[in-house]
């Protein structure tokens, strides 16, 4: 603390423990889940699941009901939400948590256990981090983009005035369960969708892991469990040491140095009207990226074309017909913006050796997609 | 980080710096808030004012207006915000906050500057805490009570379903500046009303600070603004060491060292609804925790009769005609439940020597208002 008579400057920080747990089997006895839930020992539980999980893969269900019916810790009903990024368009998955929340009287010392795709965990992380200043949440991801990406993140938000994520705080969960065994429910196009972000984490930190990707892309393809297990944990934590070892956990300073391809992913969600999936888009996002790189004279070309053949192997797009649309243009200013005036944005110059740059010409970027279409 | 093959435990801390200024110019052209908004440098500023400045002191609002005219940085147009509990019980001020962030483009590299009581430096610092996951923003306190207590604080928030502070996230200010001639324009109840904090957090704190303030009780009552100006330095920086030294800042441990007096003074605000200035409760709190303490055989009783002389001595109440309704023992349980389950309450054993005590009889507190009457 450093003080003259008028001015105190005092230095404080507040520390966390970011708890990530794989399993198959969540609902056994020594489980993760099982083992969290003891160690947090919560006055009351809250569970809430994504209506999509309801939807396809009612036998988790039926595993969930059973082993919530067995916990010896007080359970409030079970919360169902409706998923996708309507869930954070509009206030009713919020304001359904906040009312459960209130009418159970949970507090700090309850617990919210929430499993879902991205948006869900999103809107409920929200709701959990606003009330009473935070209920502890236990993340079950249960898409292959959650789990390899969003799901171990520090960020909660919902979409309001038409601006994603516009409300949010950071506020790091509890736990997350990573279940590898809600990935198999998943139809072909969200199994693999969600590898595009375990693609970019190896392209901007891991060669090795990049080289795992490449070998294991058919196995992905084909379903082979034991692939999917290997990549999503290694993503999973890559994506975690990012965060509590990249140095601003909160995000403070300027760099974003895991949006590797996203200033396009989030513009072409938009465009397409969320017809893409966000792990399609990011994978059409990185092709963009990849070439830019090139086209600035930063990477090796057979680079970016060994990259885009790994997309392309696991059944991802590189291009789409709104390529061509000058709104996707947007994405730059906005991406500014957002970073609040000074644009940084993350190119390659080898895989796991990654550049800031701060402008991106709009003549570059067309060269890219040209080539891409 | 501790890693078994299936389980990650990743330790990470985030840090602040709490700035907290005293000045009686705050818009000289070397005034810290000028040098706090140079050291920001944001790309807008956004000034909230509370209604009751407006009213009361014409001249301060001109003063801030030439200010910001003044200023090389965009500004958006100074809102007006309700003030009271008022401003915390309804949406209007967050979302007038809210539109205003909107509409202003403003986002991480910007700033709101707040200028008002408890209740509005509350609501509007939610707004900022949630907006873009946080917007930068420097307080300045305009009461005796949020000068020396809650405007030090690292807590925003506003009731919701008729819960107090339901909706609430822990988020330190960027910096926070005292202007001690901000008082001068508040009525003698005001003036006066927020000085139980100071004594509070001397009861609990520093022996000397407890001296000084019975030394100077009757400059403060004849608004002597050199005394008002050394016993809220003092008791600000006394609840800002405790955040930033006490080894808690976001409260996640059972016991809440400060709340010494509060869980009657909450409950007696509710019952009078609000009639009482939250420092007049606090003050009948001390007085009914200072008897307890006694009764309970803890603290010698010349030193509650000391103390609460002090409260009266400043002309602060130390009893109401509703302490006799039995809607106030229900405070005890409200707290209990606030704390999540297991009660921790602080009692005195003597001046800066506290004790926390995990359940409390209600015929002792019977027995001590009884007395107080």
């Amino acid at each position: 603390m450093t003080q003259s008579n008028d001015s105190i400057d005092a230095n404080f920080s507040v520390s966390w423990t970011h708890r990530l747990r794989f399993t198959e089997h969540p609902f056994s006895s020594d489980s993760p889940l099982n083992q969290e839930i003891s160690k947090l020992n919560p006055l009351t539980l809250l569970p809430v699941i994504d209506r999509g999980i309801v939807n396809e893969n009612p036998s988790f269900v039926e595993s969930l009901q059973q082993w919530l019916d067995s916990l010896k810790i007080p359970t409030s009903d079970l919360l169902i939400a409706n998923g996708g990024e309507g869930a954070k368009n509009d206030s009713q998955v919020v304001d359904m948590v906040l009312e459960s929340i209130n009418a159970n009287n949970l507090c700090r010392k309850s617990c919210v256990l929430v499993i879902g795709g991205g948006a869900v965990l999103d809107a409920v992380g929200y709701a959990t981090s606003i009330a009473h200043r935070g209920i502890p949440i236990i993340r079950m991801p249960s898409t292959t983009l959650s789990q390899c990406d969003s799901g171990v993140g520090v960020k909660n938000a919902v979409n309001y005035f038409g601006k994603k994520n516009f409300l949010g705080v950071f506020d790091p969960p509890y736990a997350v369960i990573n279940d590898l065994g809600l990935l198999e429910s998943l139809d072909n196009r969200h199994w693999i969708s969600g590898l595009s972000e375990a693609v970019k984490v190896a392209l901007i930190k891991d060669e090795k892991f990049f080289v795992e990707i490449e070998s294991c892309a058919q196995e992905l393809v084909n379903r082979d469990s034991a692939a999917m297990a290997s990549v999503v944990k290694k993503s999973a934590i890559l994506h975690l040491e990012h965060i509590t070892k990249g140095g601003d956990p909160f995000e403070r300073l300027d760099a974003r140095p895991l949006d590797f391809g996203h200033w396009s992913a989030h513009k072409l969600e938009q465009i397409t009207n969320h017809t893409l999936t966000h792990g399609e888009a990011v994978s059409i996002g990185l092709a963009i990226d990849l070439t830019c790189s090139v086209r600035l004279g930063l990477l090796k070309e057979s680079v970016a074309t060994r990259a885009i053949a790994l997309l392309q192997a696991l059944g991802l797009p590189t291009a789409h017909a709104e390529l061509v649309n000058n709104a996707l243009l947007d994405g730059i200013e906005e991406f500014r913006q957002h970073l609040g005036g000074q644009l940084t944005l993350l190119m390659l110059k080898g895989i796991a050796d990654p550049i800031d740059i701060h402008e991106l010409d709009t003549p570059i970027v067309r060269q890219a997609i040209a080539e891409l279409l």
